[in-house]
């Protein structure tokens, strides 16, 4: 869709040589995907080493195709200095740039400068670009006067409801900025969250982070559902990340729903769900089925033989967890999920602390997620095992289109 | 070597049919490797899809090439009743022998009763075998009277003594059980723990437990050793899988060592090392490399060109890592390494939790694991970037051999 001329090599950006790239590239390990990119941060094809796209009209890591592991942190910004912000802002535009392709941040050779730190912590050297995305959020705090940003808070960026249940833990809510790291390879996705970390000490700090091990939804077409830690495939009914018509309508903002600045963009929640793992163990078969309205074996909607076949929502219960999330029973809302399973070791009493990190990306909240959580929340029976302990939301600006653009530049630029 | 013919097919132990077998292989995707299998638990080809056998004269997940990611868990028994206990371990060996070769718990299957829980809490359906092993180790309060055990407790699983620089919590330490969960597919070793533990409850909880995202060492001859947090290739010089006179000489628990129980076992410790990462990462690249003794690029030792390069140890100071943990420093000491990293979000001071868990396999932890680790604590430079945090030492008994063998039936049985 017509950016590619804008979109820079690394070269230009870097002044490295030819030979320098190639070597770099080399090293890396990985092959760029050669993609009929769109611009849109999609990966047709999961190759699981590859590069993903950094620049384009989106941020990737919302319609790629979902990678296996996630490392997601949300920081509080530390300075009062609107300038400190923008220049932390273009040094992890410039960073993000980087590590994406595999790359390490800065120089990256260990033999140069000895007496300063390493520009890169090193511990992705030798790995592959492992399909790392970096996507960053703003959050409601952001906007509340520090950095003169009062005027510009999206109207759709709304702090979330109390929701019957809630449990909110604030050490796990909340933020002023959000990175949601994606890769294949685990160590690709930490060591990404960790140089943004470093780069930003003393201007940014964080908040909390969470790590995923395994994805529970695909924005893959006709892929099975990954399960769930409750062993079911839960949100069946994903936006792909090749359906454009339901992206446009349901994911990216769209330049009449301003601000201008968020055209192209989506926004983001994030909840932490803790699972009664335990509880849920020692719940019969047929209960468990139940809850969900699917089978647990294929996961066929009730009455129906395969996980993709169209629900008869009238076949399961009235207050099966399908039938309450269904776009059906919510005035037709949709979102893109890409949440994923934690097991965060275990609590003071001896069961593990794991459950859903549910992550949804919309075009608004205030006709998509609220709604559909309002209504599971008062009715899903589900609410008997599991408990949501932790919030955010965040703004979710659109791509870096070109090696001038930086995350943040229409936001915190004067005109807009 | 020479098991072979003891070895039984699961056929033997489930009573199910060919058709049944063949379709459960299929179901789980994956093959179980075609090894040239000496017994040792070894696999000399790491396909990341494939089974480890689980019936061996030692334990598979010792000597077996590591696996990409890891969920340890230790437990405390809850029971006084030592039938019990020995009735859980018959079941844990049971489910171990089905979910290393990619097959629920159970029957499995989720068209059979249906008012029960089911068998198999259901996740790791569809998923390949992805290389898990289960391994078990005995800790020294399994044998403190409760279960009549007092008299057999080997003379080589002492209580580690407190080492310079401990910081050691008791949340985070000891247990009666531990179970090692290696997998290539995190969900995969996740669903194993989480399984033994479903099936322990009521007998046993789990004390403590940790995920290991990244392996931090390799067992395989001449591959590259993996980075930890630090940006470093640490235990390179590792005993290889294959390395057999290495692997009798210092990992096996022999049969003139004693007890009788223990032979073709080994002894694990396992260690909870957080790393300072903040203070790490703005320490100058020379001095983090003088730490070492090694280069971070390449992770050659001092004055030589390459990983694997003999290190000459005068080359470096003598308070160097690689120097200090060198077997020549040592006595000979050397141990089967096989920890992984950690990162386990975020402090309340917004540093990252992270480190590596250390574990590592000896024949006797008297001559390995304590005069290494005293010689390091007292010593190394590095520990103004590292604290330990937890620690245990367990029994690893020897492999199970046959259908009516089970993780410690020789310690349980009357005449051992």
């Amino acid at each position: 869709m017509g950016d590619k001329a804008e979109v820079p090599s690394r070269r230009s950006v870097l002044g490295w040589g030819g030979a320098g790239l190639a070597l770099g590239a080399a090293a890396a390990g990985g092959t760029v995907a050669a993609l009929g990119d769109d611009g849109d941060g999609t990966t047709p094809v999961a190759e699981s080493g590859a590069a993903v796209p950094f620049h384009g009209k989106h941020q990737a890591g919302i319609a790629t195709a979902v990678q296996d592991r996630l490392h997601f942190a949300a920081f509080d910004v530390k300075t009062k200095d609107r300038a400190e912000l923008i220049e932390l802002l273009k040094e992890w535009t410039e960073a993000a740039a980087l590590m994406t392709q595999g790359h390490p941040v800065g120089q990256g050779a260990y033999g140069g400068i000895v007496e300063a730190p390493p520009d890169d912590t090193g511990e992705a050297l030798g790995l592959k670009p492992s399909r790392l995305t970096l996507t960053v959020g703003f959050g409601p705090s952001l906007f509340d006067g520090r950095f003169g940003l009062e005027g510009k808070r999206p109207k759709a960026l709304v702090d979330l409801p109390k929701f019957p249940g809630d449990n909110l833990d604030p050490a796990r809510s909340g933020g002023d900025l959000c990175v949601q790291a994606c890769a294949d390879d685990p160590q690709v996705a930490v060591h990404a969250i960790r140089n943004l970390a470093r780069i930003g000490f003393g201007k940014v700090a964080i908040r909390w982070s969470q790590l995923g091990f395994g994805k529970t939804s695909s924005t893959t077409p006709d892929a099975q559902t990954p399960r769930n830690m409750m062993g079911f495939k839960d949100g069946t009914r994903n936006i792909a990340g090749t359906d454009t018509e339901n992206l446009r309508k349901h994911v990216w903002v769209s330049e009449k729903d301003g601000p201008d600045w968020m055209a192209g963009g989506s926004y983001l929640v994030a909840r932490r769900i803790r699972m009664n793992i335990e509880t849920w163990d020692r719940t019969s078969l047929k209960e468990q089925e139940d809850i969900f309205g699917r089978t647990k074996g294929e996961g066929a909607p009730f009455g129906k033989k395969r996980e993709h076949d169209e629900p008869n929502l009238k076949a399961m219960p009235e207050v099966a967890h399908v039938r309450l999330a269904h776009p059906d029973t919510n005035g037709g809302a949709m979102m893109l999920r890409r949440g994923y399973s934690f097991t965060d070791g275990t609590d003071g009493l001896g069961r593990l602390d794991a459950g859903l990190f549910f992550l949804a990306y919309q075009r608004d909240v205030r006709d998509s997620f609220i709604p559909v959580q309002l209504n599971l929340a008062r009715r899903d029976v589900l609410n008997e095992y599991i408990q949501h302990v932790g919030s955010a939301v965040f703004a979710v600006p659109p791509g870096v289109r070109t090696d001038s653009d930086w995350w943040g530049k229409a936001l915190f630029s004067e005109g807009a």
